[in-house]
Order: structure tokens, then C-alpha cells, then sequence
């Protein structure tokens, strides 16, 4: 059977730019292998981001073609605002498929539903556990993978974007290099994968264990395991320690938005300084197979490119690692010192 | 409506006097509310235990007159054997509603469903979670409570019993404390709770803020949060994390078999001394409500008294902090140490 090949819009209504609430939007464009070819965000209709135009509804985008819609946001809590269902029921009348990357599942929707099977498109629901996860079997321990983890003092300051760009860099040393997609984004880039924070608390590591041994199935010798959330956030570190435990690193990468000094969205949380931060992780790593931490990843976004220059060494200073924006200067020295540890 | 008062028989087959896969049974003969009036474990038939008679089948036990069959025995992975369907089947066909613990929901399965409905029984799945859940909002860190969460080497080493030892004396000098519960067997004591563990990951702190804003209601002004897991089990440590961030304790009492030296049932995975828990614990609290561990609960069940007294005085020097086995000694010490922090 061939399959028409995908082509995507985008829904970003009200955040294509938020580096936050728009990350799925940003992370697809940016990394994903299907063409986007339109994104929506009514009040910015017109303009475009990344080369792709920004379009007011779904009607003004059909002449783009697209095939599939997906959800390029994300909500604390996961739920859709009031007013997302207008437009993906607008999505599935016109014909396209959606992916959505939220806590609250399409396919649960009995009106959407029955929309889709009308329409006769799929609704694919990327953060919907796989069936049949357990505890870790003690595989993850006996792979012979070398695996290395991102984690952060932070969400959302691009610890999957540190993950693909280290992938990227191995692959491009002729390495055998897989990056394991844990969140939802990383899912719509990479196609497959597990979103560990949809699954039931007590399989957290299990399914972490599970996608090693894919990342494995599927050629990787060198897995950069995508990290999620922090060890000290208020909301995520459930999360961030299972995997921190299920996915067995060898060695993390360090992910921190440069001045960052409080957990954003949670005022009053203020961050653990950066060398702090290395020191917990080494220590909460499992004694079973104890990690370092072997680079820091800076952000350095909100910098020009003399400040970013000065936080780099600042960060090498305060943690005597290496450390470099990956996304601005390039991997090569983040992957080097991955190299040097795993 | 007068409901009948509910009489359990405990259904522990294969595990009646197992201190990790019978640890529901043995909690709810402990401190449960309601009468025991048999225990099933067809190997030990005839004799008892707790000065409840253990009995074959579930016809043995009706003479006994039980509402009211609880699932008593703990699995990993929480799934039921498969020897488990005739004695469930037993039970319902019997007229008594069942409690259930475990990760796999009778309400789920059709033929026991079907068979319940007919039976005008009901099947109560303790660990199903609430619907609803979410993040947290702040409110844990806005409450005027007092909360002490213990926490442990390993899991299964009573954290449950010492908070509910901890809550017990707390009552007896005339303070206005409540157990929290977090696991199924808490719940099936205490009546209430949610099993933190079968939550969707991401919403680990969002279920135990929940959990404390209901121990408040409840009258509660110095909370005891029951423990789950370990920080560093490979297993487990997602559930621990969400919920030490979330049930924001101003204290722990860090639980300890006195002894062990390795996670049980993973060969492989040794624990850490005692000093870099404590240490471990006081690190990863919430930058926002760091907490100290206030007290060591060692578990000395398997000691005679002499080795007993010399273990908890090597976990005082070992850890400068005040030690005792509350199950064995009482918990006035390990009371006065919590109520010295908080």
C-alpha cells in the first residue's frame, strides 16, 4: 500500500512564538522530516516563521495542501482551552488527520471522533501509553548501548533540542547514533517513542527501559535518551527522576537557560546554582551505575552573541565542565566531551 | 440508608506471612478500622495469624459471615496471577464486594464485572485514580499544616507503619494529626487517599498536593504523608520524587531494615549508607521548603531486642540523628524528633 507522504499544518493558535507553550510548533519546524507547510496562529496570519506561512484558520491553509494537522502546543495540564474544539473539529471536517501531543486524548472524544470516522482520517493521540508496560526488567542495565541522558534545571530550555543536535553531530561522525524521543514532540519528529509522562507513575522507569531497548532495535550503539522536566521542579521531577533511573545513562548533559534563576511559570522556586545541580545528579544517578555529568548545554537565546561568549565560560567556570550552546556554536564540543565520559 | 458494617475477609493466597507481597494484609490486620474475620492462604489452612483464623476457600470462610473479600497481596507490576480468577470469581459468586489494590481494575474485566452486577456487589479498585487531576496549583506550599513525609532506603520497609505509628501517638498527646494514605493498602486502612503510584506521571505533585489539601479539610494540622518507594530505586524513584515535591514536607523520617545492604528483589543494586540519604533527601527537597530528616525509623523485625537496641544506637552515630523502631519501642521518640523540626 502506498501512502500519500504527510504534509503538515501546524496548529499554534496563540503561541507559534512562545518558547514555552509553542515548543511543539517550534521543535516540528525546526527538526521534524515531514514538510510543514502552513501555520496557524490567527493573530500573526500573514506573517511567516521559519520559512513557513502563518495562516488565520484552517481554511486559509487547505490550498497549502496539507494532510495532517498537529497539535503545536502544549498546556500545563494538558487539556485543550474552550476554543481549540472549533478548530480541530475544522481540521477533521476538511479532511486532514490530527496529531495531538496533549494529556486529553482526541480519540476519548465521542463528537470528534465520530467526526473522524466520517471524514474517514485518524486521530492520533501521541502521548497514549503503549499497552502492557511494567517495571524495568533489568534490561536497561544489560544493553550494550552507551546512553546518555539530558536533564536540566529547567523545562522547557531545550533539553530535546540539545538531544537532537548531539544526534546529529554523532551521525555525522559516522557514529551509530539514535536520539529516543520521550515527550511529545519528540514523538511528531521522530515517529516513534513513549511520552513517560502520560504513563502510570509506578511504569515511569519501565517505559524508560523500553525505549532503550528500541533505541537499540533500531541500530543505535550511542542512544541520546531525550530528557524531561527537572530534578527539583515543583511539578515535573517525578518524571525527570524515573527517567533519570529507567533510561541507566552513562552520562548526562546538563541543559540550563542562561540567567535563569527561577523555576518559570512558579514564582517563589528559586534554581539550584548550576554546580549544585551537578552534584545532585551525579548523586542521584543509580548506585548501580553511577553517571557524571559531562557538559553543560546553555541557552543562550536571550544573548547576543559577546554575552553568550562570557555566560559560556561563566558556566565552565562555576562547574569546571565543558560547556557551549549546541544550537548557536554547534555540538561538536558538547559531543566531544559526551565522548570522553560514556 | 444503614449500611451494614463491613467484615473483611483478607485474600492473601501464596502470601499471607510475606513482609514485601502480603504487605496489604498484614497493614490492614494491623491497623485497619474494620473487623478480619478470616485470612485465605490455602498452604497455612487451619492455622492463624493475628488471632484471625486462616482458612482454604472462600466457602471456609462464609461460616465467618465476611461483607466484604480485600485483595491483600501486592504484585509487581500489579497484575493478578491467574490462579487469581477462580478465587475472585469465588468471592463475587459468594455475595462479597471485592477491594482491589492492584494496577489491573476489576471494574475492567467484563466476565467479573458482569458477574458483580448480577451478585448487586460492588468491585472497588483502590488504586484507580480520581478524575481530574492535575499539576499542582501552590496550594501545598499555602497551607498552615505541618507535613512530615517518611521515606526509606527501599520500599516495603514500612514506611506505611511508621506514619501510621507517627499518627497514632501524635493522637495520643491530643494533636490534630492525620495519616495521609498514598498507597492501596493506607487507602483500604485509612478509608481514603489516592494511590500515587497509578497516577499519570505528570501528575505525581499535582495528586499529593490534592492529598494534603484533603488531610487539612479532614482536620488535619500536622500531616503524615505516607512514603512510597526510594529515591534511589530503580524501579520506583519517579513516584518517591512527585511525591516529595509535592506533598512539600517541612520534615522526613527516613525508614531503614536495619541491615540490608542491597534493594531487595534486585540483585545488584546495593543502597546507599544511611549518612548520604539523609543527605541525598535534604538536597532534592524543594529549593523552596527545604526539609531535614528529623529522625531514623529502622525496621528491627528481624533482630532479638539486644541486637536490636545496638543497631538503632549504630544508626544514631552513623547519622547524628535520633533513631528508634517505633513498631518495637513505641513512637515517642521518633515523635519528639519530628515535632523538634516541623
Amino acid at each position: 500500500v502506498s501512502k500519500q507522504p504527510e504534509r503538515l499544518l501546524i496548529l499554534a493558535e496563540g503561541f507559534s512564538g512562545d518558547p514555552h507553550y509553542g515548543k511543539t510548533a517550534r521543535g516540528v519546524l525546526a527538526y521534524g522530516e515531514r514538510p510543514v507547510v502552513a501555520l496557524l496562529d490567527s493573530a500573526r496570519a500573514g506573517e511567516e516563521q521559519g520559512g513557513v506561512p502563518i495562516v488565520g484558520s484552517v481554511r486559509d491553509a487547505l490550498a497549502a495542501g496539507p494532510t495532517t494537522a498537529l497539535v503545536g502546543v502544549a498546556t500545563a495540564g494538558g487539556r485543550f482551552p474552550p476554543a481549540w474544539r472549533e478548530l480541530l473539529r475544522d481540521a477533521i471536517s476538511s479532511g486532514l488527520h490530527v496529531e495531538n501531543g496533549l494529556h486529553q486524548f482526541l480519540a476519548d472524544d465521542e463528537e470528534l471522533s465520530g467526526l473522524a470516522r466520517a471524514q474517514g482520517v485518524e486521530l492520533r493521540d501521541l502521548r497514549k501509553p503503549p499497552a502492557g508496560l511494567n517495571v524495568p526488567t533489568g534490561a536497561n542495565l544489560e544493553l550494550p548501548t552507551k546512553n546518555v541522558l539530558t536533564v536540566g534545571s529547567d523545562c522547557a530550555i531545550g533539553k530535546m533540542t540539545v538531544s537532537l543536535e548531539l544526534d546529529r553531530a554523532a551521525r555525522a561522525r559516522g557514529l551509530a547514533s539514535r536520539f529516543v524521543p520521550t515527550g511529545q514532540t519528540g514523538i511528531a519528529i521522530a515517529g516513534w517513542g513513549i511520552a513517560v509522562d502520560a504513563v502510570v507513575s509506578d511504569f515511569l522507569a519501565g517505559a524508560a527501559e523500553q525505549l532503550l531497548v528500541e533505541g537499540h532495535e533500531r541500530g543505535g550503539e550511542l542512544l541520546i535518551v531525550e530528557g524531561q522536566g527537572a530534578v527539583t521542579h515543583p511539578a515535573y521531577s517525578g518524571v525527570t527522576l524515573g527517567l533519570i533511573h529507567g533510561s541507566a545513562p552513562h552520562s548526562f548533559v546538563l541543559c540550563h537557560q542562561a540567567g535563569a534563576v527561577e523555576v518559570e511559570g512558579y514564582p517563589g522556586h528559586p534554581l539550584l546554582p548550576l554546580r549544585e545541580l551537578v552534584e545532585l545528579h551525579e548523586r542521584i544517578s543509580l548506585p548501580a551505575r553511577k553517571a557524571k555529568v559531562a557538559a553543560i548545554a546553555l541557552n543562550t537565546r536571550t544573548l547576543d552573541e559577546g554575552e553568550a561568549r562570557a555566560a559560556i565560560e561563566l558556566a565552565e567556570a562555576e562547574t569546571g565542565l565543558p560547556a557551549d550552546d549546541p544550537v548557536r556554536f554547534g555540538a561538536d564540543r558538547l559531543l566531544d566531551a559526551v565522548l570522553a565520559v560514556v
